[in-house]
Order: structure tokens, then C-alpha cells, then sequence
């Protein structure tokens, strides 16, 4: 389709190019024009009918978006600014260098200038950031016609109109009333007759991390935003909500990984920023690793007068590593899903305790069949791995289980209790009781 | 609230106790009932008003769906099922052991018996699996006020009414109407009007990280899902698929931890359970460290003869296997966000090689100021350790960034080319070129 529409560019067969976009979904439309030159891209983005050349702006990238803005005129710039939901737009605004940002905001009116540095004000991951204006709101002394016949007038414009919002005078929320409820209710009834009074409501600075959860517990497809004393300032819908979903588990991911969380793409982040991301921890991360490294120092000279210990020194170290990443990712995942809290903390240790002894016994049990009897190593050394294996598995899987609910207590991000830090607490725990019972079992002095 | 209610139940304050509960929403009614204790439970909701007690239902756990299902009359579990959406009722058959379905469908008519039979026979995770037949079909020579009167007739009954579907006779999908559209159109036009043409749908047998793509890709509330002959047979609404979203971030956080994925909340699964889903993982892992093992068996003169490097080896390994994990799990979180794709990989090579060599040589400098300044270690150990300490960060990361997509070109899931595996790996390298260059730079026979 890309292609066909740009051969009909180079044959400057404009109207059949746009014949063929318009048929297409405005994300769609997006796709093609990022993947066409510059010059086409405008063009095309000028020829398309102004509703859907809006919906497609919104889709563009940023890179894009700044470049369009840079070309068209001042009139063509309101218009999109008008038409665009205001979460919309102020998504673009905050992406935009401050020159674009002045000449987007020259072109729009004073009142919407007021409300765009407010909104611009809420930080970044709040409610007050994801909302938008553009709700329905009713009275509860309105009939379901009345109602209707006003959102007949004005649902275009709205975000949403498949949630209404009743509000007293001073825009305190009373209740909500559904689409679906005004129209299978008769004409004449009240909205107060049918209108839900229980409403569930998030604050402007609530995290969106909270605000998903609602979403999420509620099945909603759309939840009001409120200020301190509950008047309604705006509305958050799903389509929103699953984007910060999405980002949030990509931040769990990243700091799993002893990473700083980035929102960017990775083939748009630059080698800087990312080195940037990542020098931290693993420089944090290989500074405790010396402190594993002065524990084989201290047992220098049992190693010196047995050096085939060291040969099971990674097997020991990356199954110890392997099975506290398990625990605790199960755990942080849990937690984050709120199917675990800090009162299940002995819960958790109780449980990890008996699956490491299960699965500790099991690996064990092969390991000495494989040393002792395949390989035909010293029984001695083959008691001192399986039983260093045995304990390695129980703590590693405890001491993985029971780190993240911790970090949680002291109001930290679980998710840096995860397999970077766990593995190299547990190589030094593992290394230690290693040795230790190298030297008795070994009777090494 | 909980404790207000058991109160209530204590004194028989029936009447009260259900005046209570109905301000809430039902998922929250749904909580206190779990709370409680199963005779007071059954007592509620018997005496919750019918719609409510549908609707949370639909929410308890299947421990206490199966417990009220056993208690309650027959024509109380019909009048459940009826008015259950359809979705919800699948979702429930297929928890529920086979003794209580055969009470379940000896209580629905015939014609919903051999539907249900058809949606049980899809694959878990497929189109037909998530989707319910409650949605509702226009035909496109109906004008907008005939469409709005059908709506509010039978609208009450529908999972969702604010993306109506336009069928033909032979029940071919032609397009969709929006609610919305319908609402703010004048009466006397046409369906066919200003009916959206170019329908995006799924097949029935599609997987549900597919459609969990379409729903995040075009901002979707509902989708419908056709047959191989594009005839309509269900819809998909967004509220199912932020569920999946979530069921997919967890299946691969499962797996890039090295585990068999779980469904279950990690509380309400068995010890034996757990043992089973990562016994597999740390036994291939365990045994692949042996190979590593033989590495370092194959050098052991060289270790006898300079135990000291024995010191140095946590901290090698540790630092390239945290490396590659900060580069795989980029990579395959990239790809599943279809932000990364396969023709990428020598994109990503390039750069996980720039961001190495960048974080690599800042941390073998630091490490060499330690080693050799503050600590006194012999130079050329020093210069063994922070060489290959360069090397090995940037084989961690190259390798990490591009196994993932390798594993994507075999037809095999990437997040099983995560930490565990990544490490194994980079820990046999590390120690082979750890020693070689030993062995060069000592003048190690």
C-alpha cells in the first residue's frame, strides 16, 4: 500500500493517492506517512480531509509533528490545536522544543493558554498529566431527553461520551450516568432517577501506577479526576490507560535488569543515553562483587591446597543465582499485580522454604550422581558441592523471596531486588558456606 | 465496611446489612463476600437484588463460585446463567469441575447448550476463547432513529453497545457504527451512511497477544472476530484485553527468569506446583555450568599456579552476566512492543557494540585505579583482569542483544534468551578468555 501510494505520488496523481488513505484507519495513515520522504509527507498530510488530518497528526511521531508545525501556516496550526483532545495536546506539547511549543501556543485563545500551563504544571506519571477536558457533563434535574438531545448537540467534540458526568453548581461530583442507561431508559425519567451515586474517583496526583489498578479492578472505560475538595476538573479513558499499563511493566522490566527505566524506543535512544542507563548499577553491582572476591581470598589457601573446588565455583554460583531470580521475580510480579502485600511476607518465606528443599533435594541428588559416580570425583568433594548446592538453593530461594516484600517496608521499588542484586548477595552468602565446609569436610586447616 | 457488615450479619440486620452493600460497586460487594464466612456469604447473596447478584458472580473466586453453584436451586443457577454475559459464563465452565458444569448446562436451554459446546472447543488464548455474542447487529437500509429505538429495546442485554456491528443476510460483517455516530446523526439517515467501511477484525483462531496488539495499536474499546468466511460470530471487548495484556507481561517476566509460566496467583498455588515450573530450567542450567566448569578444570595448572586469580573471577563473571542482561532484556522487550524487529539485528549489533565499548572501558578503568592504586595487586594480574574485563562486557553485550533475536528468527520465543541462559554463556566465555590472556600476560607455561 506504502508503495502504491507513493508511485502515485511520483506520477503526481494526488487525489487518487488520497482516495486510497482515506479508506484507511488514521493510525495507519500515520504509518505510511513516517515511512515516505519528507516532501510527499506534507503534501499528503495538506491534501487529507481536516478531521482526519487531525487524528493523523496525533499518531505521527514527534520528529514529524515538529516538522510539520515548522511548515504549515499559523491558521493551519489552530486548527489542528482546536480539534485535537486536549490530553492530546498536551502530550505534543510536552514533547516539543520551546520555539514550537511558543508558536503553537501564539495561535491558540487566552482561556485555553490559562488551562494549558496548568496542565503543563501536573507531573509527569500524574492523573492531573493523562486527563482531558472534553467530558459531558449533565444536571440531575435534566430529563434523559433533555440529555440526549444535548449530547446530541455537543458529543462530537468529546472524548467520551459513553460516561456522563452530573455535577452540582460548584462542579462537585454527584454521580454518573452511562450512555447505555440514558438510552434503554424512558424519556421523561429523571438523570438523578438513574444516575449512580457511588462514584469511584482518582485524585489529580495520584501516580498513574494507582490509576491503572482502578481501571483494571473495575473493568471502567473511563474514571473522573478530581481536585481536593471533589470538584470534577477531568476524565481519564482506557485507551490511555492500557499505554501506561504497557509502560510500566516496561519499567518493572528494565529495573529487573539493573537498568534506569527509559521510555524512549531503543533504536531511538541515543549510545550516550543508554551507556548512561546502565554504567550505574553495573558499576554498583562490580564494586560488591569485590566484596565476593576478598571472601575467595580469605579462603586462598584452602583453594590453593584443592584446586578443583574451584572448577564447581560457577555451576554453585549461577544455580544459586538462578534460582533467587525465580523467587524473587515471582514475587515482585505478584506484588505489582497486588496479589501479595507485606502481611504475606511469612507466607512467602514459608512457601520458598519448602519448594527450595524440594527442589534443592532434587538437584542435589544429580549432582552427586553425576560427580561421584560419572565422573568419579573424591567423595569428599562431591559431599562438600551437593551439600553447599543444597544450601545455596534454600537461601538463594528464600533470601529471593523475602528481598523485594523488604524493599517494599522501607517504601522501595521491589524491582531492584531482582536478579542483578539478589545474585550477587547470594554468590557471596554461597561462596562463604563454599568454603566453609570445604574446610571441615576437607579437613583442611 | 467488612466489619460493619459482619456486625449486621451477627444481629440479623439482614434488611440493613443488603442496604449497605448496593451503594457499592460489585466488584467491591464481591471482595466482602470472600471475606466473610461461607454461610453469611450464601445468606448475602441470596438476598442481593438479582442483577446485582449476577454481576458479582461474575467476580468471586471460582473456590466460591463452585461453593454457591452447589448451594443454590436449580432455577436460581438458570436465572445466573441467563443473564451472565456470555464471556463470563465460558470463562466459568471452564474453571469449574466437570459435576458442577453438567448441573450448569442441564439448567440452559438447547440452543445455548450446543453454543456453549462450540466455545469450549477453542484453544485457550484464541479469539474464540475471549470473545461473547452479546453485541449488537444493524442492518445497513435502517435509519438512525430505527437504529436508536432497536438499540434502546434490546441495549440492556448487550455487553457493549457503543460500537454496533452492520451485517448482511448471510451474516457478513460490511461495517461499523459507532454509537456515538448514531447519537449525534440526524434520524432520517441511513446506516450505510455513516457506517465506517474498512472494518479491522481478528479470526477466531487468532492468539491473544495478536489482539492485544490491535486493541493497543489502534485505541480500541471493541473488536470483532469473524469466521474464515468473514461472517461476524463475536466480539472482544478492551476490558478482556487489558487482562491478557497483563497475562502476557507476566508470562514473560516468568520466562526470563527461567520458569515455566503460571497462571495462578503465587499464593493459591501448590509447593508442588512451583517446584515443577522451575525445577526444568535450573537442571539445563546446572548442567550447562558444568561446561563452564571444565573451562576452568582445563586451566587449573594455571590456577594453581596464580591462585590469586581465583579472587577475580566473581567479579568477571558477575559484571558480563549483568551486562548481557541489561542488553537482552532491552531486546525482548523491544520486540514485544514491536518496536525491534528482525531485519534490526545488525542495527542492534552496531550499537550494543558502541554502548559496550563505552561502559566497558569506563569500568575496566575504574577497576584498574582500584586494583593497582588503592589495593597494590601485581600489574600484570591487574592488566589480566581489567583486559578482559573490557572484552567481557562487550561480548556480554553483543550477545545479549542479538541471542533474543536469533531465538525470534528460529521461531522461538526470545524471553527465553534472558539472564539465566545469557549468563550461562557469557560465563564460560569470560573464564576462557579470563585464563587465555592469563596465560599470555603471566608467561603461564
Amino acid at each position: 500500500m506504502k508503495d502504491y501510494v507513493i508511485t502515485l505520488m511520483d506520477e503526481k496523481k494526488y487525489v487518487q493517492a488520497r482516495k486510497e488513505l482515506i479508506e484507511l484507519n488514521a493510525v495507519d495513515i500515520a504509518e505510511i506517512l513516517e515511512e515516505i520522504d519528507t516532501n510527499n509527507a506534507l503534501l499528503l498530510f495538506r491534501i487529507l480531509p481536516k478531521d482526519v488530518a487531525v487524528d493523523v497528526f496525533a499518531n505521527l511521531s514527534n520528529e514529524n509533528q515538529k516538522y510539520i508545525i515548522n511548515a504549515i501556516t499559523d491558521k493551519e496550526i489552530q486548527y489542528i490545536m482546536d480539534e485535537l483532545f486536549f490530553d492530546d495536546m498536551i502530550d505534543i506539547l510536552e514533547e516539543m522544543p520551546a520555539i514550537i511549543v511558543k508558536k503553537i501556543i501564539k495561535n491558540t485563545k487566552e482561556e485555553e493558554r490559562r488551562l494549558i500551563n496548568q496542565f503543563l504544571k501536573y507531573p509527569s506519571n500524574s492523573a492531573g498529566s493523562l486527563m482531558t477536558i472534553e467530558y459531558v457533563g449533565l444536571q440531575k434535574e435534566m430529563t434523559v431527553k433533555q440529555s440526549m438531545e444535548y449530547i446530541k448537540k455537543i458529543g462530537i467534540d468529546k472524548e467520551t461520551i459513553y460516561t456522563c458526568y452530573v455535577m452540582a453548581e460548584n462542579r462537585k461530583l454527584e454521580g454518573i450516568v452511562s450512555l447505555r442507561k440514558l438510552v434503554v431508559s424512558d424519556d421523561h425519567k429523571t438523570v438523578e432517577e438513574i444516575m449512580e451515586k457511588g462514584v469511584i474517583y482518582v485524585n489529580t496526583y495520584e501516580d498513574q501506577e494507582e490509576i491503572a489498578h482502578v481501571f483494571k479492578k473495575y473493568d471502567f472505560i473511563a474514571v473522573p479526576v478530581v481536585d481536593k475538595e471533589e470538584r470534577l476538573i477531568g476524565i481519564i479513558t482506557i485507551d490511555d490507560i492500557v499505554d501506561v499499563i504497557e509502560q510500566e511493566n516496561t519499567e518493572d522490566f528494565h529495573k529487573m535488569a539493573a537498568m534506569e527505566p527509559s521510555e524512549e524506543e531503543y533504536l531511538e535512544t541515543s549510545v550516550f543515553t543508554l551507556a548512561r542507563k546502565r554504567i550505574f548499577w553495573l558499576m554498583a553491582l562490580m564494586i560488591s562483587a569485590i566484596f565476593t572476591g576478598s571472601i575467595i581470598k580469605r579462603f586462598e589457601d584452602v583453594l590453593q591446597s584443592v584446586v578443583a573446588l574451584a572448577v564447581f565455583m560457577p555451576m554453585l554460583m549461577g544455580t544459586g543465582g538462578n534460582a533467587g531470580a525465580q523467587s524473587s521475580t515471582l514475587i515482585i510480579r505478584g506484588m505489582a499485580l497486588d496479589e501479595i502485600e507485606l502481611k504475606d511476607v511469612f507466607k512467602v518465606i514459608w512457601k520458598e522454604f519448602r519448594v527450595s528443599s524440594l527442589v534443592g533435594i532434587i538437584l542435589s541428588l544429580v549432582n552427586f550422581i553425576r560427580l561421584y559416580y560419572f565422573q568419579s570425583v573424591d567423595i569428599k568433594i562431591s559431599m562438600t558441592v551437593c551439600t553447599t548446592l543444597f544450601i545455596v538453593v534454600v537461601l538463594a530461594k528464600v533470601v529471593g523471596g523475602t528481598l523485594p516484600i523488604v524493599a517494599r517496608s522501607l517504601k522501595l521499588d521491589p524491582a531492584i531486588m531482582a536478579s542483578p542484586m539478589i545474585t550477587t548477595i547470594v554468590d557471596a552468602v554461597s561462596l562463604f558456606v563454599y568454603f566453609s565446609i570445604a574446610t571441615r569436610f576437607l579437613g583442611i586447616a
